[in-house]
């Protein structure tokens, strides 16, 4: 990663093909005076860029050695108001690979250099114009496809919790410093820290660190889609129904029993809330060593599941059978909520089968085969999960870095609060204070250091 | 296609897929009232853009029922400085799938609808921002892979085919007039129009109209690639030379003579020119039936190839063999022309080979498998066509419309011609003259209907 801000960076910022249009961002403090030679009227007279309005779209030719490259608009941003705080420009061009390619070259040639990935928001975080969280939202934003994800990203990129932490930090500084000051004085045994003020306080911050933490589970679970596993005896129809959730042939299916034996995943977006549907191999004892592997992975994926979808054959299940088999998946299953679904409602009597399993009044009866049922099976799923409560819910940690540094900082709150209790000196106080600023400072980007942010920037699309 | 002005169309006009940003663009004499609603300040202020000086670009938020679509830059441009000729936006946003398309829902449910492949350019032409050559030219830049395709649709797009084209046809209004004039006082037997004033008039549009016509050939021949045929006996290394050639494992290659059948077809740019190479099978006369259809094949496409590169094994062919091969290629050729080189440079002594190869001075010799002398071949194959003479050169015909528009119009000023020469009553010649006009005419789009502007634009990109 390139720290140095005084170069001139160029990169393409919009999808790679052929398209109507594609724009070229270029940032750095000579950004504007390095493109203005090569620009022109339509009529091929020189055209002034520098000292224009910022903001402004100008219509022009971009000419290499007399050679018409393109009709662009180009827009001039000055620094500071501008996306990476320096003065940049934007060329949309006509969307041809070839023309992409010249306009990069030449910009290359003229003294700019490649972007890397992430470069410009980087800038834009050196330069202040956002801080590390936010700057990391926006490859959130970019990278979200689903409603919740979305409106995650932008509160975090709108600053929401940058301010939030920030907020902590601050009053775990005010503290820190007159503990630091008692340093000064240590001969003297005073206290410029009231104790149960420092006390109240760090319990304070401690608790609102540990409901972030906490966040970060279902954050985690929002960005990367909410676990949904599918379990249930050899051909209960497990795969089958996979396949009709996701609208594809995603599972081969087949009437042998034990068809399925890897733990296939695919994504499901329902109203706008993502879950990642994992089908598994049916459950039971087998002397098939691949097969064996596979029940493993099974129990496995319920472990981590938020959601355990039991599926059974309605048609060769009793329910006596049933309640044992309840008994042995609740023994497996972790923090996951349990939907029992009576599969293959597709030949038989409804009215019948019902009465048959009236012990169990909260389950589902769908045909897989048919799509019977199948939508409200989805809305079973959704109602697990509210999207609305949870948009218009407070803060959500999304970021496994952040929830890592909450954590930490965290575990450095406790101590203190220990520290107090057995009334430890206060230099061994100020150091889990410090830790705990320096990690509560790492997530805003106030504390960094080169590593940290070439891993942050490295996971941007180039151009960005 | 629809011809309607009024309403507001809307596109994705960057390449699809996820990147650092995307542009919508929105178009039509409502396009900015139809934003303005959604157009927020970072603080959730209402902003206003209707009474805004035009290309600007305003940073802001797109904000739906109090969800924040996204922190976009939208720039405004006031018809009839804008592509369209009409209001229009651009809104750069950031580059998410999910955003694009929650942008483009809430604009399309606002009253836009989805802009047709073309339609934003075919608003322009409709609008008077250029003609319909002009228009076409926009689609050939951007599909356009290599210096000389693009050279001569920015030539075409900024208007030197359409003066050129509208220069004639004026001259020729003049005349035709007169000659209506003359129709309506046929009963007094009057000729306004000077019969050898139109000659010489004619004779000349004509003139150019041929050379046009004939620059199509050309032109045709750069914008799709200059057909390159790699002929020879089997197992001269034909294969392996396409494959050096294109740097790439394209051709199977092996020592068994007869083993390309079909020929192979891939595009070679050298220094911004475009040539297709056509590998052929080898020429022998054979019991195979496919390898048979293959020869034939082969020999087809020496037909309409610009050059002809004749590849022989210098380890087993005689010179007294090779003038005996020549001849009966040179039968074959049309109006290629004929490169003889010698493969298989690799194990002999070159000098001894080059003296007994003296009777073929301009022949080149090369190894396809030790990538021996492959730039001086391709150094040759460019000097067959000067990228820079053809870059300078006068109007070059591109497009198989306008040579037919022409075409056709070459004959009917030829009709006049032999007309004037057997002295035909002036409503003849008014018909011949007529016809002329129409075809000039729908060049640039003066004279044009519906049909032919669907068959023009639905080759364009969509949000162009």
């Amino acid at each position: 990663m390139n720290f140095d801000l005084s170069d001139t960076i160029v990169a393409l910022a919009t999808a790679p093909g052929t398209a109507a249009i594609a724009v070229i961002r270029v940032s750095g403090q000579n950004a504007i005076e390095l493109i203005e030679p090569f620009f022109y009227t339509r009529s091929l007279k020189k055209k002034s860029l520098v000292g224009k309005p910022s903001h402004m779209a100008h219509f022009g030719l971009i000419v290499k050695q007399n050679e018409i490259i393109d009709e662009v608009l180009l827009t001039t941003f000055k620094g500071p108001n501008s996306y990476t705080g320096q003065d940049s420009i934007e060329i949309s061009c006509h969307g041809s690979l070839y023309i992409q390619q010249q306009l990069l070259q030449l910009i290359l040639s003229a003294g700019a250099r490649m972007a890397q990935p992430g470069e410009f928001t980087m800038r834009a975080y050196l330069n202040g114009k956002m801080d590390l969280s936010q700057a990391e939202a926006v490859a959130d934003l970019i990278a979200g496809n689903s409603s919740v994800s979305h409106a995650t990203a932008m509160k975090q990129m709108r600053g929401g919790f940058s301010s939030k932490i920030k907020a902590l930090r601050d009053n775990l500084i005010n503290f820190a410093a007159l503990i630091e000051l008692e340093l000064d004085f240590s001969e003297e045994d005073v206290e410029f820290a009231d104790r149960s003020d420092l006390k109240n306080l760090v319990h304070n911050i401690a608790q609102v660190v540990e409901t972030l933490v906490k966040s970060f589970e279902l954050g985690n679970v929002l960005k990367n889609g909410i676990p949904v596993v599918i379990v249930g005896k050899p051909n209960a129809g497990k795969s089958t129904l996979l396949n009709v959730l996701l609208n594809d042939e995603r599972a081969i299916v087949s009437e042998i029993p034990g068809t399925t034996r890897d733990t296939i995943e695919d994504t499901l977006l329902v109203e706008g809330v993502l879950f990642r549907l994992i089908d598994t191999a049916g459950l039971r004892t087998t002397s098939d060593v691949i097969e064996q592997i596979g029940v493993h992975k099974a129990l496995q994926a319920i472990q981590n599941a938020s959601i355990v979808v039991y599926l059974f054959d309605v048609q060769t299940l009793s329910p006596e059978d049933l309640t044992l088999e309840l008994a042995e998946i609740k023994e497996q299953v972790g923090n996951a909520q349990v939907l029992i679904v009576a599969n293959k409602m597709d030949v038989e009597d409804h009215t019948r089968i019902k009465e048959t399993f009236n012990k169990f009044p909260n389950m589902l009866y769908i045909s897989a085969k048919e799509t019977l049922n199948i939508d409200v099976l989805k809305q079973k799923l959704l109602g697990f999960y509210d999207a609305q409560t949870i948009e218009k819910s407070d803060t959500i940690v999304t970021n496994a870095r952040h929830a890592n540094s909450l954590q930490n900082a965290g575990n450095a709150l406790n101590n203190v609060l220990t520290g107090l209790e057995n009334k430890i000196p206060g230099d061994l106080l100020a150091l889990d204070i410090r830790y705990a600023l320096t990690e509560l400072g790492q997530i805003t980007g106030e504390v960094t250091n080169d590593d940290l942010l070439e891993t942050i920037f490295r996971r941007f699309c180039i151009g960005k």
